[in-house]
């Protein structure tokens, strides 16, 4: 029997790392799929390609000019600081925050699950940790699959549903190392430091977070910091 | 009083120029959006970018990799042919179908319409001429218009609704073709030929489609056919 494909949304960080390796358990042929958007912290795609070749996959890394249109994010516009002073639990949407991120991440891997003839979509989006991102939410996420397959060949002509799986969309950063660590999820190759450097800064929010939560577990993060 | 903003979606096609015309008369301050996804007819954006200099407003094109995880498209696809003997009022799915294509397109619209201030985006999709693509149809646009809200800053934070209007929706060609005319659009300026030729072709589906609405209305098209 041939296995089910899946496109993986792999940013290169932490979640979605342990999201291919539930993938991948689960019995998907796995395409992982990475975008380039001019992001402040780009060499995640570095770790993006050595997580997709630790796993032997191949990967699609596609251009997104998200620069170009959202010149109000710090994430993308360089000439804008990173709060790293901002606390990392805090209510509200960070300035990190690019608009429509993940409605473009996903509209492009449903193309490409389209193109491939992949059943499922997987994203490692996490409505716990950073909730201050509106994109993240499952309420978006359940939305968009079905938008998404409104607009979608197989399900016009056949009613055949491509669904978006979410597994780590309630979990704590602490339960998602958790299962990486399980997994045997290549966690070293991982970047999740909004700052772009290598080593990691460990002081912005995504640093934090990560390194409490291994504290939390008591296992030593494997990747660098300053 | 400061007029409203919209973002326009402007393919440089004749709906496109006419949705433009109609978004500026209902008193929108217009910022037509265009996208470079390599298409076979590129030269649709020489049209959009004289269709927006004509109204002398600020044009925003932005480069969307499609063409590189949609390799089943013939309009992006350039090894694969556009069958001209196509009839063009069949039923399915028709070759140049590129796989959310208006899903990408509304998502950066969005996007874009944060960063700008924007509470409309306006697109010229019909489900009349050309019911075979699935995301011309409302109930995708509607469906897609709720996913991209939950999505967007202000509708979290402030319960505010950013809208698509789809004035052409329903209309006949010969209907938008009409309107035009009543708005003085610069119909002329348009390109609709899917073979990317300059003079139109004639013969594709679009240039068929577009010949006999003008035809029907007595008007001549305006612009040159081979």
């Amino acid at each position: 029997m041939t296995k089910p494909k899946a496109v993986v949304l792999l940013s290169g960080g932490l979640d979605s790392c342990v999201t291919l390796s539930l993938a991948l358990r689960k019995g998907y042929e796995c395409y992982p799929l990475s975008f380039d958007y001019n992001q402040r912290h780009s060499c995640e795609l570095d770790s993006a390609k050595s997580i997709a070749a630790h796993y032997n996959l191949r990967h699609k890394i596609v251009s997104v000019a998200l620069d170009e249109i959202t010149i109000n994010s710090s994430l993308t516009n360089k000439d804008m600081l990173v709060d790293l002073d901002e606390d990392p639990y805090r209510a509200g949407i960070p300035s990190t925050w690019v608009p429509q991120r993940n409605s473009l991440f996903l509209a492009y891997a449903f193309a490409y699950a389209e193109t491939i003839g992949a059943s499922a979509v997987f994203i490692g989006a996490n409505q716990v940790d950073y909730s201050g991102y509106p994109d993240c939410r499952l309420d978006f996420i359940t939305q968009m699959e079905l938008a998404l397959n409104y607009a979608s060949k197989k399900f016009v002509e056949d009613n055949d549903v491509t669904v978006i799986h979410t597994p780590l969309i309630s979990l704590t950063k602490a339960k998602i190392i958790d299962i990486g660590l399980q997994n045997d999820a290549p966690l070293h190759l991982t970047h999740s430091c909004y700052s772009g450097t290598v080593p990691a800064c460990g002081e912005c929010d995504s640093c934090q977070i990560r390194l409490e939560a291994f504290k939390n577990l008591g296992v030593k993060d494997p990747i660098l910091y300053r």
